[in-house]
């Protein structure tokens, strides 16, 4: 049982968090924030960028699976990851109209890597989540540029920011200021320990339902009438635990009892999507060997790794909003900060 | 915001329940249970009918969704629900390894109720779930009979016991004994109200994640060292509101949601599913009418719809648990009800 | 390429055939079947078990995938399938009423070989798919005992009848009679030869529709006015090719091509359904390792597992209906064999 | 049955075709290609619009399904599709590294359409799917412009070419030059004619394997060493039958047979993918109703959309093979057309 970041946030917790409490406490991760916003508040948007692992992910692919919690999204790169249970480019995140730019330079950036794209070898799956930060931002604008998607992509590191940044700029989350939020659990399997973290991109939610920890903070904070469920959220899982794919999308379907906990009923208009991979085996593009020799972990340990990553993801999913300014956007809108409306200082 | 059913169960909810506060308040719907015990406690099994609306269901069949939260289960006719968006015979809930003589009992009464059926006409999608109610019953002994089965489906009606009761009297939920759980939610839609109701035979999760309302009851009551997550869950959910098939199985996949917020996270060895039927459609086998003509809820207010099944199951579910006592049963185990450990009265 | 069985059977075919042409090319694989006939031609039905492989599944499962290409239809236990990717018990195949008498066979079956089932660890999950044979059969009448599932996994071996047998006994193909059918084929990888097989159970298709190998056999047979598709098909897949559930799947959804070079557009009232599994990893039901070890196929070698998979069930396919003989059934019903109607001797 | 566009092209049909025989019979589709080619040969690419109906589609979706028979594919706007049942955008069909820059287009032109998008409402789903044309195209060259798209949906109209044009330029199927193609049956029902459209951008298969009607072709026009089916094919279907979404998605995963017709069994690299829709109700964005009124058909005459659908699929693919010219591409790669092959005039 424990308590993190700050005691106005009292999570109930079994697993340690690890030493940065972080997706990127999971060796090999990297996550890079590109945050775009205007001196007259019209734009505030921006990229965030998850390298699931060093080395060249196109010829050595990670297992990989995802989850669909609620479909009304735009991610693109979901159908091949189901298929073929790997991950073999980063996975850029930004908002909904800003897809096809984040895309195409997500796949400059393979086709640099890798000269046999589309020439000697196939094509390349690229993943690109999203949220609608129009509430904050002039999302019409289509204000990302390709060049700010490489930049977050090269920018990625195993620090980074919280709160309005990145992808998360403009986001809302349960009524509040959302944006970029990370977590990280430890867990001990046969002696060894293991990381699980996740990293959410928060834009979903009522007030009025907003759950932290035991505390039912949204029936209180909310005055007004409560508001209908839209937005989305984007949940990236990441785990040196050796998963097979299959497992990895069990680990995904799990996103939504973290977001639950947070008051989630996964409205209509939230498309929450999950993406987990694994970093411990890696698939060859390039080779030949007739078969492919992996790990995978007993099913019977599984349980504890669901557990682990509903905590995880749940610290994520507040954190985000924790770290998170209160921010002016587009048409004068204002989005409170979580922690001005508690008051913390 | 309200409380329930009882002081120390306070949850939050923004939908008042329905008069009898169970899923049958949705006018139509009958459950009924047949408890089987053995003076020897060796014994500790049963059925729970759900009979989903007056009428010849065959003939005038509901649309209905189903949702696998965890595939880790052996429910039979969920493979016709999904294609055909129909449920055209009751839904009878038992142990594991009695579906078999279930089936063939709902088999049996469908054939009895409807004469053309492998004549003139096709076959019968019954519906059987089931959670493995081992710890208190000797399941092995296949102790249900089809009589029993028939029997649950004879005495249904709008009145029933919850707790460990039916399918119920064996099952076990986070270290406390579970059984059948119900509740109901109104809700306005355009001047209309309309009712939500829950119905859920419990065996699942671990004690020490236990959440009551706002309250992490389990990390308390857990001294002993925290269990795996197995069992089951089968959650019914039944509207007059109407939905299409996929809005029911959009009703549907809110049950994960329900689950977490009783700290459940779908363990492994947890067959946690749910199947949504509305009762304000009916689908006519033997019509030759070219074209069905069906109203469903625009989708613009839907949210609601989502957020009143997540609070109706989730007091479903813990009313299960609340309404238990506990039991003794094969082995020698014996499993403590909820409100002994609370040392409630 | 290559003519098989028969001269009037023209099929492409680029990979030979094994040894027996059957699923039971792929060692360890055993077939048995119960026929079930009254000499008043009123009782057409059977059962046919499929048991995967040697030793104890349960305790040694397999992986496996399933695919619903059609969903009317009641197989039991494909959801388990589909979530954990393994097949711990038989598959055991009859007619739709007769499943829970099947399924309760194949329960007793199992706890008879593993005592620990229900005591000191979970419950099983049992398969067992079906047709609807009330065309040939009086299906209301439930003649199938759990005897006849015992009697028919007593049975099974290497060798075994196609045609109007076992579960095939009162099945329907595309206007002719139809029933059990299987074939397989070899395929070299990296230098080893493997095995595909394939069973299925037939009871589809409208016989204008009929093509055989090169041949719209259908257009020319079908003298009256067509037919509504209705019925089921039921196919197992079997290889000795170290595949993942993943792949598994994947193989299993090429049932439907194999289906449709047969002239099937799998019509409405199709349960067109099938299970996929490989001999070649087995997983310990009570390993304590932390992790399983598996290898699979490289997928860049799959198309062509692919390619076979079709062959070989295109084959079993057709081969049901040929080795089927006319048969007289309930109220005076007459189905003609397919040699029959092309007046092959 | 009947013969079709050439007697060498002898294929078995139920259902007439409409006029045109292209998907455009179905009243409000219209359909425009941009052809983008280089002098050099080195570019053989463009863009295929299908605008699925007129009016404002965003304002008054249309009802939609889609299937994915082979998830190697690269496709965007399925997920919402799949949750939501409707189609709010033109699908659009370009190369697969050029998806993102269709996508930018397509959001540009629906932001044109409606001012409200991202404002006072909430974002668009753009439906862009794609094959790899990289044997006749440089595609790490991304020729593709937004402008090139928005002519494609300027050009659209109800005659078009089929062939080596718009999206289809540069693509191979079974060996043989591919790309656009499209056909149409009629099918009564309830003493009204209504129409299904297929077009298909066809880019899979090997040579070997191709089946024209009831010949094998492939197996007498390969000389060389079976190639892997590599390539994808995208399939569009239209209808002016009142269907659900869930009868739309039952039509999209008929597209496996069709493919299946012609030689296919979907091979690993091949992302095979279709998207189904209604013209008959539209689903109104701004409506405030409480309630959606639908028509939908008795599923007891589904049977034969499903067949017809799949006679009007498999001319469709066909018909990009028939219609293609020899072409001359990329590092001097030249696909010959079917009819050279054939050496038919």
């Amino acid at each position: 049982m424990g308590i993190r970041k700050d005691d106005n946030i009292n999570l109930y917790s079994r697993y340690p968090a690890g030493p940065g409490n972080k997706i990127t406490d999971v060796a090999g991760v990297k996550v890079g924030n590109v945050t775009i916003q205007s001196e007259d508040h019209n734009v505030n948007t921006g990229v965030t960028a998850v390298i699931p692992a060093g080395g060249n992910l196109y010829r050595d692919k990670l297992l990989a699976g995802a989850s669909v919690i609620n479909g009304y999204g735009k991610s693109v790169g979901l159908i091949q990851i189901n298929e073929l249970g790997t991950l073999e480019a980063p996975i850029l995140i930004t908002n909904t109209l800003s897809v096809g730019t984040v895309l195409n330079a997500s796949v400059k950036y393979m086709l640099g890597q890798n000269p046999e794209i589309g020439v000697s070898t196939m094509t390349v799956n690229c993943v690109v989540c999203e949220c609608n930060d129009s509430r904050l931002n002039d999302i019409r604008g289509m204000h990302v540029t390709e060049q700010d998607a490489l930049d977050a992509l090269e920018k990625a590191g195993t620090d980074f920011e919280e709160g309005a940044v990145g992808a998360g700029t403009g986001m809302v989350m349960m009524g509040c200021k959302g944006g970029v939020g990370s977590a990280s659990r430890l867990i001990d399997i046969a002696g060894r320990t293991y990381t699980i973290g996740a990293l959410a991109v928060t834009n979903y939610g009522t007030e009025h339902s907003l759950i932290m920890g035991s505390d039912h903070v949204g029936a209180r904070l909310s005055g007004q009438r409560p508001m209908q469920d839209k937005g989305s959220c984007i949940m990236i899982l990441a785990t040196d635990i050796p998963l097979s794919c299959r497992q990895l999308t069990r680990m995904a379907n799990r996103s939504a009892h973290a977001l639950a906990r947070t008051g989630s009923y996964s409205g209509n208009y939230s498309g929450d999507i999950a993406i987990a991979f694994s970093t411990a085996n890696r698939v060859g593009h390039f080779s030949e060997d007739p078969f492919v020799r992996v790990d995978f972990l007993n099913e019977r340990y599984i349980s504890n790794v669901f557990e682990a990553t509903v905590e995880a993801l749940e610290e994520a999913l507040l954190s985000s909003a924790w770290h998170a300014e209160t921010t002016e956007g587009v048409r004068g809108n204002i989005i409170q900060s979580l922690r001005d409306k508690l008051s913390v200082k």
